[in-house]
């Protein structure tokens, strides 16, 4: 029987039977009395009054706490381009967690295309549903343009958790990770595998949250991305703002003398390259479930060790980020998530362990239920602050 | 203050502070081990047996439960073309009535968009989130394409519910008020008044239910349909298969010596048409919520009468139908709903009180619970019946 045969008595397959989540009513609908408030006739002056004034949506449904989970199904976790339906488990968990974290009312949308505009299209259409729009597994490059257009088109957030769930946690971590070593950001030289979506997310928001980007290099399946070579799109955009030394090379020549590395790549990362680091350094890697380099290996080599797995210290779960940072988006009434209101995510997650800090406790557990509310805040005010809340 | 302006003390609008729905979560998520089964590492298991054999979604998803309340908001209640975030509040209480009578997982989606192309675009892009797309208060003539192009495009069911909930619970009533009065469905002259959405399924589901099509005549705005006219579409069509007594002329003389009436039109009907009715006839006066005909004047004339209003008996309600519709539909796994199984499920909300009529109680109350399982078992018996299910 081969891994992805169902096994009826297999845990897994046991809880996933029927699926992981339901709608339920949150009001009576018992007698006739009920069906006359919740439907019709009572209902028609509900939809006339938001007719009217169309800001009422927010008080008389659920759309201000309600949030759709959209994927095409092309990078679902490691898997790869496995379509819609089998991504579907996936988002169920997400919506799951977005409830028991956050309060969140989240729905899978899986759509049964993989072209940009007729995804674009589709999630523009559907929008009204919505108070916020999660985009998940969708494959690099497509996934920034994605974002960008409907960032731009929509007046509700919309955010692509597999690339700012991710940088926000990481920058939590790097954060207490530089406390811990009593580094200043602005100083550490970090190296980033990886240029997909998390890797080009992971870097843009170290940059906003205070690293040096002429100290980044990021690398590519090619090596280290710089002006020597012939880009185009998100990594020539990434050649003109890291990497101001031209270094040229691979892996190894990035970690040379590196304080950080960030691995968000799924390659494998050799053991000789980590010992190249600087000393007192900070591994995250991230690949799941096989990290790119294993975590007592790259022990060996620096002080503080994270990776994307629940059996190490320090996960990197992006369950951290996402169920507080859209609680806080739709308190605040947020029109679109700005770069400070991830930065104020990130310094709220790390915040929650700043007074217990170990090398193996730089972010806090996943289970943490301090992490969502704090997050939740941090956003909300952060969206106030930068002028784009709406309440 | 008028009548639109929200009163927050008033019952229907405090009801309907946050809403009228939530999601979920069916599995537990307060552990390492809980996660690690319902979301990463455990979950792409699951997703990698769906990527293998992708009838499995329908084993370990919500799907087969779950169904997309669509709606782009051209036609809502009686309150017409108010947009999609005004439809919202009927759409999360047409949900909410899914769940409570039939376990139904649905979820209201509001499309930004009047275009039939892209309108069937977005339910075909997100289609492999559900199980079933119940479409919901769009206008006529679009309605009929928009069902008849998802109906081909998808194999899950599309049922637009202003058509043929209406007509499914029209034909339960007409079916019990005619074994009241001990006549045969092929025998009685049916006038149908309205030949929007409601108006054309009726016809077709009454002359799917036995109803000869010779004694039935339709009356729109303009008067009787028939060939004497210059017609397109879904007209029509009405006019080649009904009327073939060739009357002409208005709704006075569509009623002239019928024995049934229904209104689906929202226009009034004066007492001297009802008045040249055959004696003993049967009126349905569906226009919410002021009947074409008052009931109580109806009632001086006929024998039977019923309304779409709470208040008065006999109510001709959807709900008596659609819950139990998706129910039988989901369970069976059906790729379509037929018109044997629209007429399985007339006939199994006329049993539930055939034992019992009388002329105040053709219909079930709308909430009698015995009704949706009755309707589901047989919609589902149907289905497999008709060769259109796949479990």
């Amino acid at each position: 029987m081969s891994s992805s045969t169902p096994d009826p008595a297999d845990p897994v397959f046991r809880l996933h039977v029927g699926g992981k989540m339901a709608v339920a009513s949150t009001v009576p609908l018992t007698s006739r009395e009920d069906l006359s408030l919740a439907y019709t006739p009572g209902v028609a002056r509900v939809c006339e009054a938001i007719a009217a004034d169309p800001a009422l949506v927010d008080t008389y449904t659920w759309v201000s706490h309600t949030v759709a989970v959209v994927t095409d199904g092309s990078a679902v976790l490691g898997l790869g381009n496995i379509g819609p339906r089998a991504a579907l488990p996936v988002m169920e968990g997400k919506a799951v967690l977005f409830k028991q974290f956050a309060g969140v009312d989240a729905v899978p949308v899986c759509l049964d295309t993989q072209d940009v505009d007729e995804i674009v299209a589709t999630v523009k259409a559907l929008a009204p549903s919505f108070g916020g729009i999660n985009l998940e597994d969708i494959s690099a490059p497509r996934c920034f343009e994605v974002e960008r257009r409907l960032d731009e088109a929509l007046d509700i957030p919309v955010f692509h958790d597999d690339q700012h769930g991710t940088a926000i946690v990481v920058l939590a971590a790097l954060r207490n990770a530089a406390t811990l070593l009593n580094r200043k950001l602005g100083d550490l030289r970090v190296a980033v595998s990886g240029a997909g979506a998390a890797g080009v997310a992971v870097t843009k928001m170290l940059i906003a949250g205070g690293v040096d980007p002429d100290r980044v290099v990021v690398c590519d399946s090619r090596g280290i991305i710089g002006r020597h070579r012939e880009l185009t799109g998100t990594k020539a955009e990434l050649a003109e703002i890291t990497n101001a030394e031209g270094r040229q090379g691979d892996i190894t020549e990035a970690l040379r003398d590196a304080d950080v590395l960030v691995g968000v790549s799924g390659g494998q990362i050799p053991e000789a390259a980590v010992a190249g680091m600087a000393p007192g350094g900070i591994v995250f890697a991230l690949a799941n479930p096989t990290p790119e380099v294993h975590p007592e290996v790259a022990a060996r080599h620096v002080a503080v060790v994270a990776t994307g797995r629940s059996d190490y210290p320090n996960q990197i779960n992006n369950v951290l980020a996402f169920p507080g940072v859209f609680r806080g988006a739709l308190d605040a009434g947020a029109t679109r998530i700005t770069d400070s209101m991830k930065v104020a995510a990130a310094d709220a997650i790390a915040g929650v362990v700043a007074e217990s800090l170990t090398a193996d406790a730089i972010v806090p557990s996943p289970l943490d239920p301090r992490v969502a509310p704090a997050v939740a805040e941090a956003v909300a005010e952060a969206a106030r602050r930068d002028g784009v809340a709406r309440r």
